[in-house]
């Protein structure tokens, strides 16, 4: 395929082009070890255990986790996602969630809710897409096991308060009422800095390949160590350990960890992981919100479209032109300007009634801190360009 | 890493080096397009749609599937292996498996049976490992749901009678008895051939990373077209269709395929699918089947050794040495030889008390079609030299 001209603006789904670094690194594990982990007792399988034991220390400091064995691998954030919220939630429990949350939330508790005896209460969201504190904390009740709530929401890029909804929990927690708080940081990790401590959090699921940089096939779970005993296996099989037995071992992170897994991609991870590490924090951030400030100013200021939400740090914009339909727009946009977006409801069901795109959903617009101003000006001039030729 | 002189002996594990075309497919297509399927509306999302429908088809034909949308990917066979399970039980259920099997069977079920009201019969194996197919047939009742028996054990390499298995099920199969076959073929896919429908198999999973060819972070799962309505999505989020419901889409393979799927080790997967595909099967089988005869030849050739199982068409070979942990063998094969086992009781809970492996388990020596009549040699004169230097 012709990359030439080529201007990718769906970071949101997955980050495009990765480090040639991250590439390299994983297309050299898989060529001169290839090892698979955790069951070898040769030099090449010790060489896969070194790269999971570095990529989860690197992701452990990255988001402030105490202990490295808090740190699950998934082949991408959903399977992070179920693995937390069937791990945690039993048969009568009640939960908290947004309507601001992806399917990858919504879906599992939907169907806990429809199945297992689970009360799920979802509160809603203004029509920014942006849920407040104190509805989130409103909703807990002392039977509340688990409180799951996006750090960003994936249609508008809007910031959800995760730190004020983790501390609001943190304060109320009691002998008897000591929810979980799940924090869904699939558009923010990478992206944004988390201090999964400073922000309440139990349960932080990412996948890897988006703000992460890695391969596709990366992700991960955080569980804190209040937590490590009280997560059930949800997925079940050899993890290398403790083989004469019928159940999963007792100990993070083996018994999420069932399976083969990706040491390839995790290989490219750990590089990406240690240049997030390794960059200036102030500077990157400073590049990534002037992208989305950029892309912000001038979609917004063409005035015949609709912006969904408002404005935040991350490159994200959702709109919708009168008369398209964003699928589409997307279609025109790819096909005559070579601009590479996502169209529809972003696999996000219930946000789109708060901010008001239903049914259609909206076109969505990411990037990333690699994101050129060359690339932000193309893109606005081709939604002026559609938008005027219906206007 | 110096890979001078390593002869690696771990196939069972995950199979190495990959052809060189899958490395190569895989890196160039995280390099060039890198998009994620099933969501977008532009060109680079299309070469990934294009990439999954190739690669279905292809293993749709390898094991005679009688439809693509049957195949659903997974990141190792593990979690197809888990979606099958969890797909297919309900509470109450009867469920037959064998001692032989791997833990990624054995674990599920025996949770089930512990949590889930589940009745679990494990049917016993011979001191080679091998199950009867009327052992497996008599414990099969009205109110079995599932049969679950794996091509081959990972531990000996020994065959379990799967086509007797299935024939024997469709016989008995009437309007009050219509129990799912799974087939565990982590060890058999893309070795020996398999015809799904010639065997009754209604659940077919494997790993893409053994014998499949496939890089690290693939497997599938087959879905017969009687049970794609009957089989349950255990594994819920964005799909990338039907966005606007809480529930997963209803048919194959989007109900089983929740999150971004890896398209790079896919699009890896696909060129070693289109090899074995493309290569003369007598002759493959031939090479294969000439490294099983010459390891079993030269390992039972050594008195002072204990070899488990029976030799058989995979070049798998169990042994274990009076006087020495298979861990400290595989050690010192590493260290003074260069040569790369596994040792332990390589995730099969079971099957050790019935070859006469158990507590320690076994040393495994396992090959493919690429081992080198000078890498046999290496091993049984290494085994040789370990064995008298005790005798």
């Amino acid at each position: 395929m012709m990359s030439h001209g080529r201007i990718y603006l769906d970071h949101a789904a997955t980050s495009w082009p990765k480090h040639s670094d991250v590439l390299d690194a994983m297309d050299c594990y898989a060529r001169d070890c290839g090892a698979a982990s955790g069951r070898g007792q040769y030099q090449s399988a010790n060489r896969a255990d070194a790269i999971l034991r570095s990529a989860r220390l690197g992701i452990s400091r990255l988001i402030g986790s105490p202990a490295a064995e808090g740190i699950a691998f998934f082949s991408n954030g959903t399977q992070a996602i179920n693995a937390a919220i069937a791990g945690i939630v039993r048969d009568g429990d009640h939960v908290v969630t947004t309507a601001a949350e992806h399917n990858s939330v919504l879906r599992p508790l939907s169907h806990l809710a429809a199945t297992r005896d689970l009360t799920l209460k979802i509160v809603d969201c203004d029509r920014d897409g942006v849920v407040r504190a104190d509805d989130v904390l409103d909703a807990v009740t002392d039977a509340t096991r688990l409180v799951a709530v996006t750090s960003a929401s994936n249609v508008t890029g809007g910031e959800q308060p995760i730190q004020a909804i983790g501390c609001g929990l943190k304060k109320r927690r009691s002998a008897t009422h000591s929810a979980a708080f799940l924090c869904d940081a699939a558009q923010t990790f990478g992206y944004l800095p988390i201090d999964v401590q400073a922000c309440g959090i139990d349960l932080l699921a990412a996948p890897g390949h988006k703000g992460g940089g890695g391969p596709q096939g990366t992700g991960f779970l955080y569980v804190s160590p209040a937590w490590h005993e009280q997560i059930n296996a949800s997925v079940f099989g050899g993890t290398g350990s403790q083989s004469e037995s019928l159940e999963m071992p007792a100990s993070m992170p083996a018994k999420l960890e069932p399976g083969n897994l990706n040491v390839a991609a995790i290989a490219g991870w750990d590089v990406a992981i240690k240049q997030i590490a390794a960059r200036d924090e102030a500077v990157y951030s400073e590049t990534l919100q002037t992208v989305a400030r950029q892309l912000n100013e001038g979609l917004r200021a063409i005035e015949s479209i609709r912006v969904f939400g408002k404005p935040g740090r991350l490159p994200i914009v959702s709109l919708a032109i009168d008369g398209f339909q964003p699928t589409d727009l997307s279609a025109i946009l790819d096909a005559q300007f070579s601009i590479e977006t996502r169209a529809g409801l972003h696999c996000a069901a219930l946000i789109h009634d708060s901010i008001g795109s239903a049914p259609g959903g909206t076109l969505r617009i990411s990037g990333s801190a690699a994101t050129t101003r060359e690339e932000i000006d193309a893109v606005i001039e081709a939604i002026r360009q559609i938008a005027d030729a219906v206007g």
